[in-house]
């Protein structure tokens, strides 16, 4: 019997969750392949697999969180629809693991989202419904869109369906890669670091796991730092992915788990970017890089190990390179 | 006992060479991943499957061919070393394969080649010797350093050893997607297409072997509707590894061997290339972007069909995408 700790009391996944997830999701994501670069290694200070869910379905990892709350919905939930804000890949996997489904999905985004990203959900089959850009103005219309319709909501990351799907992405790394002395993922609202570091710590509990995040954007660490829920009011960031800040369910988990988080400066998470398209010949966006991006800059402790990192996903506009001016 | 038959006299590699090429380098070369993509499948209308050579070694498939000449010479020879004529990815192949061996690789490149082409040799050990931009004065200058060093001239793609290497790649790619009813490939000087068709057609008679190659450089689809080579004397296409003649070799091979060559206009390889970045994450060159381009215009008799393409390379200049003007 398990007795509730500190660490674990009101954390509902575990690696059986985990485990559970990735049998639920694994006929419909792909197993995304590790890659490695020498020159990368010599770069970074250490030896890097890459875990490439830049090639995963929607070209990000929130594929496996989405398509793991949408296939653990109850056939009457399911009936009704799911909704959730975001003007990011977490509104395109969700509209694409509704499609799985065939159930509507509602992708609450403020009105000035970019043209592109509200193509990418339409075109995935689910229906955009637009908010003024403040928080309150998106729960207002998530809350609203759940009134009207039923629909469940699923939050891009406070969802322990969601942190467990994404924590199928370090269950494959781990299998594939076993000799990892580290994990190093971006933080934004914390589902995938969170997933990752039950998995890598239940696999193998020697294994360091850190975050990485935006010097711009560094509420993580803060609250890391101060022992509460730092939220991030004014993000200054390129990496338009990891502009959230933690929620009650993330922090509980990456405060409990993981062993620091790493800071980048925007200089340094364009040239990881950049780099990882010279060398790995893959498309990434900025905040896909900022795990490499902390290395370069030498800010986490993992000079030499076998550090795996996961490369987020690949959705940029091709029209506008951050180091093209 | 074989009866060497018109379409096989003087043709010194079949399925056993390219397999034992394969054995012989396979320690050395990435198995690349094959990919896919539903969207690229509707735009070209047929279903495609995407062999990565893009994130081989050297982020071409040209590491294959150069990797298996050099592990083919003796030790003799090894000693003495290696030449060739290349300001692109076979130069940089064949420093690569060259120092696995730890002997000297001499690159011939006019003196005008990028400066980032002439670095990325040097950074792989080689010795770059510069020439006039004509075919004679590279020629001229690759017997010179021939007559200097006793160095081994790897033709780029007019050798059977190259040739035996480039098989390799369709070698793997029917391994693992043995349902393919067609391949097509890049052609430029023609070794890949070579080697794609003795490997391909010995490993499934029925299956249909394509080249592609740009409109402005259409020397192939001239050479085989002639019966003879005719020389690319002004190609005019940004697909800058395409832009060589056909060999007496790979002429033989092609001439007797493949169902067609399909042409693409430059508008066509640009959007080609794009959509690929965008659908698949790849970085890939304009080059390799071929056998897309031929799809989206519908110029080889593939509609519906399981196609394999290989994607040939990767290697791009970041700071100039050729959709941006």
């Amino acid at each position: 019997m398990n007795v509730p700790t500190a660490a674990t009391r009101g954390i509902a996944v575990d690696l059986a969750t985990i485990r559970a997830a990735h049998a639920r999701i694994a006929p419909q994501i792909h197993r995304t392949p590790v890659m490695t670069s020498r020159s990368l290694d010599e770069a970074a200070g250490a030896t890097l697999f890459f875990k490439c869910e830049n090639l995963q379905k929607v070209a990000a990892f929130k594929a496996r969180g989405a398509c793991n709350a949408v296939l653990s919905l109850s056939v009457a939930e399911a009936a009704r629809g799911v909704v959730t804000h975001s003007s990011g890949n977490h509104g395109a996997a969700l509209a694409w693991a509704a499609s799985l489904r065939g159930i509507p999905a509602w992708i609450v985004m403020p009105a000035n989202a970019a043209a592109v990203k509200q193509n990418a959900v339409r075109g995935l089959g689910g229906t955009v419904r637009f908010c003024e850009p403040t928080v309150a103005a998106r729960e207002a219309q998530c809350a609203a869109v759940q009134a009207e319709t039923g629909a469940t909501l699923i939050h891009p990351y406070n969802d322990w369906r969601v942190i467990a799907g994404q924590g199928t992405a370090a269950l494959e790394l781990l299998a594939e890669i076993p000799q990892l002395d580290a994990v190093i993922v971006p933080v934004g609202g914390g589902g995938l670091l969170s997933g990752t570091s039950i998995a890598a710590k239940a696999l193998k509990p020697p294994i360091q796991v850190y975050g990485a995040e935006p010097a711009g954007a560094d509420d993580a660490a803060q609250s890391l730092r101060l022992g509460r829920i730092v939220p991030q009011l004014d993000p200054r960031t390129i990496a338009d992915g990891l502009r959230s800040s933690l929620g009650d369910k993330t922090f509980a988990v990456i405060s409990s788990r993981v062993d620091g988080i790493g800071t980048a400066s925007e200089e340094a998470i364009v040239r990881a970017m950049r780099l990882t398209w010279e060398k790995l010949k893959l498309v990434i966006e900025p905040s896909a890089a900022l795990p490499l991006a902390v290395l370069l800059e030498r800010n986490l402790p993992v000079a030499g190990l076998r550090v795996g990192v996961i490369l987020t996903g690949g959705n940029v506009d091709l029209d506008r390179l951050p180091w093209q001016t």
